[in-house]
C-alpha cells in the first residue's frame, strides 16, 4: 500500500501526542510513515524530506511540534503538499507558544493548524483523512462511518450521567 | 468550470479579510463560490450549506469569523470535506478569541485552522489550493510558480533596504 | 412535577463540572434534566434540542463545554429561552478557551457566561433559579434562604483561622 | 408601563456602550430605567439600588463596568434578582480585566456575563428580553420576530460580497 | 497594644495564603486583627467592617481575595485608609484574574496590590510594616534589620549550589 | 513645606502619565518632588536617591516606569519608605508588560502596585494620601471630603445619559 | 573594514524595525550588511546565509522576524555564531507571537531575543557590539562612552518635567 | 584557567534550573563561576559584581530569575558585558511574568534572553559559549562537534517510535 501521509516530529518526546494522529490514520486504514525530524537539530533533513515529499508520493504531511514549534511551518516552506501542524503542549506555557508559532504563519505559506496535544493529533489524522477523502469516496465513507459510530456512543452517554 | 472551494463567511463585515482567500483562489484559476452564512443568525441555512456541499461538488470548504467563531467547527461538524477555518481580528481581543474558538476543535472534527486576520485568509485560499493540488498537478505546478514568483520578489527586495 | 430546567454538556466528560449545577437545582427544588448534546458529533440532536426545548416547557437551559465550547452559542441560536454557558476547564489552556469561546458571542444571540469549572457550575444553578424566581417569589425566597445560611458559615468561619 | 429593567453603569463614560442595551431594549418594547451607579464612588447608593430592587418591581439588571469592574458582582451580592453583567472595553487591557473581573464570580452569586463592548451590551438588552420572555410569550415572540428579520439581512447580504 | 492592621480575606480557604501576611507581621511585632469577610457572601459585614476602621484604630487594611476578587477593592471604596489587595491564586488562571480585579481600580480609589500568592500575602505585611514605619522609627529599625538578616543568608547561600 | 513624596520615573516620556500622581498631591496639598531616574541609564542614582530618601524626609516614593519595568522594584530595594509603582502603558504590550514586572516581586521587598496608565498615576497619589493621612487626620479629611465631591459629580452624571 | 555583524529581516516592511539595529551598528562603527531572508519564502537562501556566514568573517548575525518569526531560530539552527533574534510588532497580536517564536527555543540551539519592536532593534545592534566589545576594548569604550552621553540626556531630563 | 563566565541567580531556589547552563559549560569546557545574587536582597553586591566583572576578566554574564526577574536587567545596567538572562519558571504565571521582565528592556541596555526554563538554562550555556568561540575556533569546533553528535541521537531517535 502507498504510503500517502508523513508523520514527523521535532523530538521522540512529541511521540506520546503524535501517536493519536498514527492510530487515527491506521484505524482508517491510511497508509502512513513516521518519523523524527527536528527543524532544529536535523535542518537538513528536514528540507529534503520536505523536497522529497511529493516525488516519493506522499500527498499530506503532519508536523507535530512544541515551543518554538518550527517544524510545520518550515516544511511548508519546502513542499507543495498541505502541511498539517499540532502544536504540542509545553511544560512552561502550555503549547500556547507552540500555536501561536504555527499558526501566525505570513502570507504564502499556510499550515493547517489543529488543537494543542492529543486532540489536535487525533485531528491531524483524521483532517489527513478528509483530505484524501476529498478524492477518495471510500475513504470519505470510513470517516462518515466513524462519525455515526461516535454519535452512537455521545448518545448512549448520557445514561452514564 | 466546476465549483471546487467553497468560501463562507459569518457577516458581511467579515468580507474585507475573506476577499483575500478569493483574490488567491482566483489568481491560482481555483473555481468558487462565496456566500454569508452566520452560525448564530442562521443556523439552518448553515446546516443546510454544509450538508449539501459534498453533492454539490465542493472539495474544501474555507470559513472564516469572529468572536466567538462557531461557523468553521459547525460546518466541519455536518461536512467530511475538510474546512479551513480564518479567525477574523476582533476590535476587542484582536481575534485571540476566534482563533482559539476555531483552533481548539475536540477530537473527532478537525478545523484547518489559519493565521488571524488577512494573511490567514489569503494562506486559506492558497492550502485549499494545495489541497486540490495534490490531486491536481497542473494545479500543483501553479502553486509552485507562484512561490517562485514570490521569492524572485523577496531577493530584489534588499535593494529598497 | 414540570422540568424547567434542561443541563446539557458537550461530552460525559463534563460531568464531573456540570453536577454542580444539578445538585444546586436539587438543593433549590428546581426540575431538571440533564443529557450529554454534543454540538459536534451531535449536532442534529443538538438543534432537535434547542428548537423543541419551549415547547416542551423548558424555561432555561444550562449547557457546559470545553475547548472551543460551541454548544452553549449553538443552542442559543436555536432557542429564545435564556442560555446559560459553563466554561469548563481544559487541560491545555485552562478554560480560557472555553471561555471566549462561549462568551464573546455576536451582537444577536447571547449567552449568560458564568465563571470557568465546579463555581461557574454552581453559580449556573443558581441563575437558572434566580431567574425562575423573577417570577416565582416561593423559589426567591429559597434563594435568600440560601444565601442567609452561607452568611453564617463565612461568620463563623473566622474562627478557624 | 412597569419598569422591569435596571440599566446602570459604573460611570457617565460608559454610556457609549450601555446604550446598547437600552436601544435593544427599546426595540423590544421592554420598560427600563437608567442609571450611573458606582460601585467605587457611590458604594452606598448601590447597596441600596441592589436591596431596593426586587421591592420597586424590578426583574433583571443589567450593569456595565471596566477595569476592576465591581459592580455587576457586587450588585449580584445585593440582590436575588438575575444580574447580567457587560464587560466595557478599556483603554490599556481592551476590556480582558472587565471580563475576568465580571465573570469569574465564586460559587454562590452569580453574574450573566455577556461579550466585552457594544455587542455585549446588545446582547445584555436581548438576555433581559428572552428572561422576560420566558414567562411572557408576547415578549418571546418579539424576540423570535426580530430574529427573523435579522435573518433576512444576513441572507440578502451575501449579494454584496 | 493598639490592634493597628487588619487582615481580611474572603473565604476560609484563603487562610493559607493569607497567614503569610500575618506571620510577617507577627515577626514584626505588628498588632493585628484577622477576619473573614466575604464581598460577595457578607457584603453588610463588609461595609460596616471599611467604614468602622478608621474608628477602631486600624491604620492599614490588607485584605485577600481570589477570582473576581472584589474585596480589596470595595472596603478601599468604604474607607480612607490604605488598603493593600493580596491577589490569592487561582486554581483555573493561576491570579491572573485575582491581580486584574484587584489592580485595575479605576481613577479615585486605588488599591495597593502585591503579588500573586504566598510572596504577596508575605510583602502585604511587610508593606503594612514599612507604611506603619514611615512614622515609626523603631518599626523601620526593625524592617531594616530583617532585611540585613536576609541579605546574609543571600550571601550564604551561594555555598549551597 | 517639607517634601514628603518623591515621584520618580523611568524616562521624561513616562511624564504624560506621572503628571497625573503630582496633580493628585497637588490637589490634595501634599508636597512632592519630581525627577527622572532611571534604573537602566542612571543606576548609581537611583541607588543614591533611594538611599538617601528617608534622611532627606521623604515618607513614600511613588515611581512610574514602562516595559521591563525594574525602577520601582529597585528603588523599594534600596530603602524602608513604602514605595508606590506605576505600571506605564507601553505601545506593544499594553502595559501587560510593566504591569508583571512592578507586580510580581518576590518576597521581602514588596511594592505597593496600582493600575495601568493615567488612572493609576492619578490613583498613586491618593494612595501616597492615604498613607500620610492614616497620620494626619487633616489630610485624611482632604481624602474623605474628595470623595464626597467625587460622589454628587457621580450622583449627578446620571441625567447626562 | 571587515564585516562582522549580519543584520537580516524576513520581510521589507521589517526594514522600518530592524533600520534601528543598523543605526546602532553604524553610530559605533561596527562593519555590517543588511539583506531581505525570507525563512518561508527563500528557505534555501537562508540556509546559505547562515551556512557561509562563518567563513564569509561574520561574528554575529541579528535576525528580525513578525509572526510565526521562523528566521532567527532557522538561521541558528545553520550557523554555530551567536544569532540575535528581534521579534517585529505585528497588527494583530502586537508582537507576541513574534516574541514567542523566537525566544522559545529548544534546548540546543538559542537564540539571544531581544524586546519587541523598535527598542528592540536597537538594544540587537547594542547586543552586538557588546558581544564584539568582550574581545575589542576599544568599541567596548564606545559602548561605555555611548552610555554616559545617555546618562546625560537622563539627567538633564528632569528639567524638562 | 581563568574563567570567562560568571552564572548567577537571584534565589538559591533557581539553582535547580541554572544547573543545566553549568553543566553545559561544564561539558564544552568554558571555565565559570557561580554565585547567588539577588537584586532585591543583595542589590549592592549586584552592583559590585556587574561593575568589576571586565576587570575581573569576565567576558560574558549569564543571569537567571524569576518573577519580577530585574536581575539580568540591572547587571546588564552595571556592566559593558553581554548579559544573558534566563527567565525561571514561577509557580503563578509558569514564568511569563520573568520573560516579560527580562526581555521588554529599553532601548538603551539589551539583554540577551533565551526560553523559559531548564531549556532556556542549557542555552544559556550554549549561546556563551557561541560568543566565545565567534573568537576561539575551538571553542566553535566543540560546538559544532556537539550539535553533530545531538543530530545523530535525533537520527537514531526514529527507530523508538
Amino acid at each position: 500500500m502507498t504510503v500517502r501521509v508523513g508523520v514527523i516530529m521535532g523530538s521522540q518526546s512529541d511521540w506520546e501526542t503524535m501517536k493519536h494522529a498514527c492510530d487515527m490514520l491506521e484505524e482508517l486504514g491510511v497508509a502512513y510513515e513516521k518519523k523524527v525530524v527536528s527543524a532544529h537539530r536535523t535542518p537538513d533533513l528536514m528540507f529534503e524530506y520536505a523536497e522529497s515529499a511529493i516525488e516519493r508520493g506522499l500527498q499530506v504531511i503532519i508536523a507535530g511540534a512544541g515551543g518554538a514549534a518550527h517544524l510545520p511551518g518550515m516544511v511548508a516552506a519546502k513542499t507543495e503538499l498541505p502541511v498539517i501542524g499540532v502544536p504540542v503542549k509545553t511544560s512552561t506555557l502550555n503549547g500556547m507558544d507552540s500555536l501561536l508559532s504555527i499558526v501566525q504563519m505570513p502570507g504564502g505559506i499556510p499550515v493547517a493548524t489543529v488543537a494543542i496535544g492529543h486532540a489536535g493529533a487525533t485531528n491531524a489524522g483524521l483532517l489527513a483523512a478528509q483530505i484524501l477523502g476529498a478524492f477518495d469516496p471510500e475513504l470519505q465513507a470510513k470517516v462518515k462511518a466513524r462519525r455515526e459510530r461516535i454519535k452512537q456512543t455521545v448518545l448512549e452517554s448520557s445514561d452514564n450521567l
